[in-house]
């Protein structure tokens, strides 16, 4: 699958585990984590490689840090092809690392969990959080190719495979309804056939809204945020450390739900829709233990959706259909926030 | 002047120190550092304003975290235009956290010293420095605007005027033999009549350098670092603490100099002509004190011009006419080191 975007375009190649190290080029450095690592000896060998602590908590500028000092150390230099192994947070930290280390380098995208794959490999998005709030410091950088092997999803253990599914679910929410039904019938996991098919049809919806709307800028991207702008609020006030990204998501998204219904955005019955089949997948409805509701109005405030303080939501219309809605009145989102 | 990028354009403008405000966006933020900000009191009413701590060595990535930091905290959005007010070392940092934010926010390009005027607010190359190298990390960010005012300078220490005058030199050594010449006559200083003309001259030689290759991938742009190879080893080795970048440029200048006439490149005693040249100006043609020249060597492996740890210079052929050089033998720069 190809992905064309502003500055040239690359390839998404799908696997066998196995034949990752095919698809990599030799002698390439590679950033990953301590948790990946042990799962893949053979992409490691003969290589420089830098380990990095694992968790949602390390997308940081301070790793960034070490990450561009590293490269640094080893002498890498504009023709490194630098090799991201890992997920969500390893591909957004070393993109961003070789956006920014000698102006911009290569980078390839090997990622290695069910939300990397299906979201945060695709589309040249980069970056870290700050203490204010979530990606608040990155870059466009589209990879110079993502390597995709579902079957190394099995190395996943339950609840970070399940993370992943709240993305899935979101691609079938805001644009394909025919993918909810499929999801209603299979309770998809790392061994089902299905899985690739899935997979690929995430990533054509991601390359889709991508290519239409690479920096962001026509309203068409922001809107794979449904979810987003909740769910990185709730990431943010518990620092990263209570939930993984999908379940944040997952009750962003049903919260969401509630705010479209209640503007008169969404169709009424949605957010129950949703929170039926998110609950039957093992995805959270619900905070653990409340937050305090006006916090988490001024972390949305500082979101890069929101223009000027004006908080923005993409909410769907109906299932399958969404848009993206600027200033949205302070008391609905705090309705919103008392369903969850 | 108007400067040609990939991703539009922008304008250059020049006018009286007083009028500087008429150009920039109301209510847009500063950031400064606290020698500059005491000479524009005016451009700082009414604005959010981060004062940092002035100095070569602040070009660092805790710097640039405390503007991303900062820009959070004030609730910069996406459709701030943020100012940069200073020299270089103001100009490259608050570009890049201007490049990041956000993914990428508008910035206006204020330089006050010379050497700001005339070289680094002009081509958008943004980033700090790492303990490896000088500007190993950073982006291509173009401002959206540069507003110069050369009876601004009048607020500058002889030292930090004559700094700037190394580039400016440069532009002659390396394109401009009628620059050379003229410098040669008039000793020029901040109330000169011709000082406009020649900053307007240098920054049509850089606009000129910049369209022709702006990411510095066709080995024209490259040729603007004569001197750099070397001066950024000696900046980088003495901590920016000893010799200003125009100092360190200068003593680089006369031992690149050397290096291309000892290697056949350069025409011989185009190392006397500059070093006449410069001395006269009052910018140094020999370290304050020995440094180690294998550490000078092992500094410019990592310089972004090096490839793969080959060393590369931009290197004259005669005055007025340079050229990029790879794969330099390490012997041959340990002689020219001898020589300063």
């Amino acid at each position: 699958m190809t992905v064309q975007h502003s500055r040239g375009s690359y390839e998404i190649f799908f696997c066998q585990k196995s034949d990752i190290i095919s698809h990599l080029p030799n002698e390439s450095p590679i950033i990953t984590d301590t948790n990946i690592s042990q799962h893949f000896p053979d992409l490691l060998k003969d290589r420089n490689v830098l380990e990095l602590a694992p968790g949602e908590d390390q997308k940081t500028l301070s790793r960034f840090a070490e990450c561009v000092e590293w490269l640094a150390s080893i002498r890498a230099s504009r023709s490194t092809n630098l090799i991201a192994l890992g997920g969500g947070v390893i591909g957004d930290l070393v993109g961003y690392a070789a956006s920014s280390y000698m102006r911009g380098i290569s980078f390839v995208q090997v990622p290695t969990t069910l939300l990397a794959q299906v979201d945060s490999s695709v589309g040249g998005k980069v970056g870290v959080d700050l203490p204010q709030g979530k990606n608040l410091v990155g870059a466009f950088h589209p990879p110079s190719k993502v390597v995709v092997s579902t079957d190394a999803l099995a190395t996943l253990d339950e609840r970070q495979f399940v993370n992943g599914m709240a993305e899935v679910w979101k691609y079938g929410f805001i644009r394909d309804p025919e993918l909810v039904e499929e999801l209603s019938e299979v309770r998809l996991n790392p061994q089902h056939p299905q899985l690739e098919a899935i997979v690929r049809r995430c990533i054509r919806h991601k390359r889709d809204v991508v290519e239409a709307d690479e920096h962001e800028k026509k309203g068409i991207r922001a809107t794979l945020n449904f979810g987003h702008t909740i769910g990185h609020a709730i990431e943010q006030v518990t620092g990263y450390t209570t939930y993984l990204h999908g379940e944040a998501i997952s009750i962003g998204m049903i919260a969401e739900a509630h705010l479209g219904e209640s503007i008169g955005m969404t169709a009424s019955g949605t957010a129950e829709k949703l929170k039926h089949a998110l609950v039957h997948q093992g995805l959270p409805a619900s905070l653990n233990s409340p937050l305090d509701s006006q916090t988490l109005i001024q972390t949305m405030k500082v979101d890069k959706k929101a223009m000027d303080g004006n908080l923005a939501f993409s909410l769907l219309t109906s299932i399958g259909e969404c848009k993206l809605v600027q200033n949205v009145a302070e008391g609905e989102v705090l309705k919103a926030l008392a369903q969850i």
